[in-house]
């Protein structure tokens, strides 16, 4: 399977006229070769050549590299140069494609050692592979979704008068664990109330009372594929505004839904589920993109934005989160993950969208 | 204090000839302007230039600036050019110094837009500063290690018979919370056995039973400062290699703090303690690095290894860790942090590191 990966990221290369690359993200070289290190600030880097069947893993031996690896490994040390070794193998007569995340600490010495006939950005050649999910990546998408269901089915049984965010935060990951995933696929967002109203709130000491909502935006890590859900409740009846911005959020994460199909374009998506929020007056209170892929990583490249005109392909997976934001008020997002298939779309997440009243 | 700051910095790099730099390190950004921002994917860019008092902080309007906040903050959002606003902030007539950790994404499109005069790396400019630190870092860095301390303490009790290493793990973060930190400073290490072997091991299923070592490798965040401290228990009485080994690694630890003091070089440092581990005849088996420099940031630039030949000066702070790993039987490790004083150096650790028998 990897090798196949491989010469499908090779014809990406060369069909942007380059014969060698330089991979660095940990996910994209799992992908390739199967090994996941999270290097920290060390050197990683996997080196693509055409014609050379085997990639060549640029490894610190502080990290193992598993058994069967198919590449071949370059361990060097701490006080080793890994860009000496790295621009050994490089073909110095050629560009090289350069990971969208090579930091410059690395990218500027290999620049001015010369090490090869210039530096292009190209990891769209390894991401555009990744974004098409084959038939057990989608299976495993489907298992982290199946799994944050569950999961979100006992998070709304945490919401409890008097209750922290950061109490409710800590909960979660056990019961992740409990339903089979490694843990959180990203830092989970728990808000009550106003807090709600920051997209990107961090968990903090605030207190649940009556009348707020409570919004989870979480996810799970199961056999290393992310899962990315967001659902908000009301903890006490909700007052007719509360009730106009749920109802014009859900209606709007349905537009979006709706208007996936192999072709259309990602804005056309953000579109269709924006013209919902902005008929309903709120339009300046939706103040993020439509989505993200999602896959190994939680974040994938190909934002669901009014930015993105390329049009999506059966196998892409990403997120459709429309949200409406009040400050000092509260917030309200529905996010659900879903597959392009041949026709439309398959929706991952399966936990309901009605408007629900906790305690 | 910030603008202090500030000031330094831009005299570091007007002494590397640049009279321009972006950081986008988070961490370096909160230092010099006060505000953390963890942007994932997004840019996030705080420009420096000389002559102007107040930076410029390149901000996506998803996050937000704290009140009072010492720079001139440009937002942007998703949809927005942020390296087009950078570019037309910059003196395209100068060279741009780089944050090592500026990700080929942006270095490249800079580039290739024609931005600035050249770009060079500059990080060592915010760096330098960062490594010195001042009396309420110096003060606020014994305080996390303090927690660390007593962390440690109860972390000792959870090493039952039969737990596993997830179990344990679990546990940490809760500890660290009730003695006043905000969490991990970085992912546990809790390693049983033959996976203390492995310097970078994960936690996992791994069932404690008799004989295995335990190795805690651990720091919170306090007051945004970060501990890291590493203790070796036996569970169990230990076999008389396991002693051999560890006295060696105690005095190794100890040679490593007793060879800090201002004008010694980094690689001295590391040289004292790997003697101790290689006159035991173990030196191939200390796979690492003495040290790293500790801060803000858990892990910080200047390795306390034998590649670095730069002096150490009074505020430098930074772990001792020497090491034995004996792949598939065992592995114990010490830790402590050092804050370098005018004439030798402050221990931030008092955990005891006497042989200590569990169970």
């Amino acid at each position: 399977m990897s090798s196949t990966r491989i010469e499908t990221v090779l014809g990406n290369l060369a069909a942007r006229g380059l014969s060698q690359a330089l991979v660095c993200d940990p996910r994209s070289i799992q992908y390739l070769v199967g090994a996941y290190v999270d290097p920290g600030e060390r050197f990683l880097g996997l080196l693509l050549r055409a014609g050379q069947e085997r990639p060549t893993l640029f490894l610190n031996e502080l990290f193992t590299a598993p058994a069967g690896i198919e590449a071949d490994v370059v361990p060097f040390k701490d006080v080793d140069d890994p860009l000496a070794l790295l621009a050994a193998r490089c073909d110095a007569d050629a560009p090289l494609g350069c990971d969208k995340n090579l930091p410059a600490r690395f990218l500027i010495p290999l620049m001015e050692r010369g090490a090869v006939a210039g530096f292009t950005l190209a990891s769209d050649a390894v991401d555009d592979a990744r974004a098409l999910k084959d038939d057990r990546e989608r299976q495993l998408m489907r298992e982290a979704s199946a799994a944050n269901d569950a999961a979100m089915t006992r998070f709304r049984e945490l919401a409890r008068e008097g209750v922290t965010e950061q109490q409710v935060a800590a909960q979660l990951e056990d019961i992740y664990r409990d339903l089979g995933a490694s843990g959180h696929s990203f830092a989970p967002i728990v808000s009550f109330g106003a807090n709600a109203a920051d997209p990107h709130h961090e968990p903090d000491g605030t207190r649940l009372q009556k009348g707020d909502v409570v919004l989870f935006d979480v996810g799970c890590r199961k056999s290393e594929y992310c899962s990315d859900m967001t659902r908000t409740f009301f903890f006490g009846e909700p007052d007719d505004e509360q009730r106009r911005v749920y109802e014009t959020v859900k209606r709007a994460n349905e537009a979006g839904r709706a208007a996936v199909r192999p072709g259309a374009r990602f804005c056309d998506i953000d579109a269709a589920a924006r013209r919902i929020i902005e008929d309903a007056g709120y339009g300046p209170r939706f103040t993020h993109r439509l989505g993200h892929q999602i896959g190994l990583d939680v974040h994938e490249p190909g934002d669901v934005s009014s930015a993105n005109e390329a049009t999506v392909q059966p196998g892409m997976c990403f997120s459709i989160e429309p949200g409406i934001y009040l400050p000092g008020r509260f917030g309200v997002r529905i996010e659900d993950l879903v597959i392009v298939t041949d026709d439309g779309c398959e929706v991952l997440n399966s936990y309901p969208r009605e408007l629900d009243i906790l305690g």
